[in-house]
């Protein structure tokens, strides 16, 4: 536990490091899972975390799935967890527009119908989700119809996304007190065999460039995906660990909300990406630098089970 | 013809500065016409220039006409006019895949039927235009089937954009010699009553976020479209002039090339906003500081006819 950073987690350092923690906090997709396969011994971690007294949360930039279906998703795989320890960002959304912004009014949603459903939950009404084909002229665009009680305009993962909702989005912003809020800035959405699709990051910045606004993101890294559990289950920063796959997000989130950080190889980034960041001398890579990395959270089984 | 710049051009400095110049580039929306009216008088500029000897030019960023459908158009409103006198970025991105990048393939187009026209017409190969909706799930766009022949992704305006399109886009960009060229820059499309729909910049800036490579472009503020007409037509940079509307294309494309600059305030751009850059004291700002600037083109007429 010295104050030297980016450590290969093993040996005693790790029942060292977990005796210092009260609650985890783990991304999903490339740490617990990857695609539809758990990584091995994933589930035995979490469960035995959980048996140990820890306080175990999951927290994932991805936008598509509600908690239930997270849950559902991570029972099915043999994860011991309830819905209520999930925060997605369709769920964090809605969450930060009803507690922060306490949003009066419709929302214009850039979405999928997990996010609607998140919306609908804490009682936001918003325009719908699914195709919104183009048709007519550039003057009928810039008219379009509006819904005069939409206040907010949400953009997340969306298949659908198109020029005619790129269009109605900005006809919205154009009212300057729409609120902008977007689930996430993840550029890609990395698949098996390092294969990738267009992330939420590519949406949210078409839209960003016709506003001429920036949005406010819930993802990691910003903290309020940390603030919105913390606020719930009353967590101590200090006693908390958070474990991801990417140095961007989940370590970058950990470094701003001052948590320990823990780094898994099993999907995104590299130790060799962390110690660039941090031999870079540039203040602000460093919170992109892990306290500890293992090859995999399986790494943890041993102290659990000792 | 003094070295201040952001002059008032009236009185007798009008004549002193078109006997300067051989050459007069227009820019179109906002400067000769606006929508489908053409701005008054501009018709009788353009005409009398010519009869005086000038030759004239005309550019524009917008690629959803080829130089036929331009030439059509303007001949429609009065101006004598030929469409090799016409650059526009649907022409130009197609003369500069030909001669500058000597493209031998196929074109992955986001672009409208302007766009596959000009392309096909300096015989280059592309995939289509039109709409392009999704289905299947993330493991299948990341494996889309591929057209082995293209070797550049040209992203121009697109009303059919779709996330589709972007996912393809991507694809083709992952492989590392694929070239990646945009129409131009723009961010909002502006029409009548200070309306505007998104522009170009917009799934242009999507494209670059998810394929993490920067495009090319060939419309202003870039050189090129200047290098194409100079190259057809030997035109002096010294007595050349460019009048445009908009400060960060026209008249930083008349900056980058050499040219004077003529800013006429029927379009998008003040003189407020000019005098904001030449007070920054920023380098780089001074390129959108015109070097003269009139209320409309119009203003050039009893020059002309005197």
């Amino acid at each position: 536990m010295s104050g030297s950073k980016c450590t290969r987690l093993a040996g005693p350092l790790v029942k060292q490091l977990l005796e210092s923690v009260d609650t985890v906090l783990f991304d999903c997709d490339g740490v617990i899972w990857r695609g539809d396969q758990a990584i091995p011994g994933a589930s035995q971690v979490i469960n035995l975390l959980k048996e140990r007294g820890k306080k175990v949360f999951f927290v994932t930039n991805n936008s598509t799935k509600t908690r239930k279906m997270y849950a559902e998703k991570m029972s099915a795989m043999g994860f011991n967890v309830t819905e209520n320890e999930v925060f997605g960002t369709a769920y964090c959304c809605a969450a930060y527009l009803k507690t922060i912004c306490k949003l009066e009014g419709k929302v214009y949603l850039v979405g999928s119908p997990a996010m609607r459903h998140e919306l609908e939950a804490v009682g936001i009404q918003q325009t719908g989700v699914g195709p919104d084909h183009v048709s007519g002229k550039p003057i009928d665009w810039a008219n379009v119809p509006l819904d005069p009680d939409v206040k907010a305009v949400v953009v997340g993962f969306d298949e659908h996304f198109s020029y005619t909702k790129l269009n109605r989005a900005l006809q919205y912003l154009l009212q300057k007190d729409c609120l902008f809020v977007g689930t996430n800035r993840d550029t890609r959405l990395p698949l098996e065999g390092g294969k990738a699709v267009p992330g939420t990051g590519c949406l949210l910045q078409a839209v960003e460039t016709a506003a001429q606004r920036q949005a406010q993101t819930v993802g990691k890294p910003n903290h309020f995906m940390f603030d919105c559990l913390a606020a719930q289950f009353g967590v101590e920063r200090e006693r908390c660990l958070m474990v991801g796959d990417r140095l961007d997000t989940d370590i970058m989130l950990g470094s701003n909300c001052g948590l320990k950080t823990l780094l898994t190889l099993t999907g995104v980034s590299t130790v060799a990406e962390a110690q660039k960041h941090q031999e870079s001398g540039c203040a602000e890579r460093q919170g992109m630098v892990p306290d500890y990395y293992v090859e995999s959270i399986a790494d943890l089984l041993p102290a659990l089970q000792g």
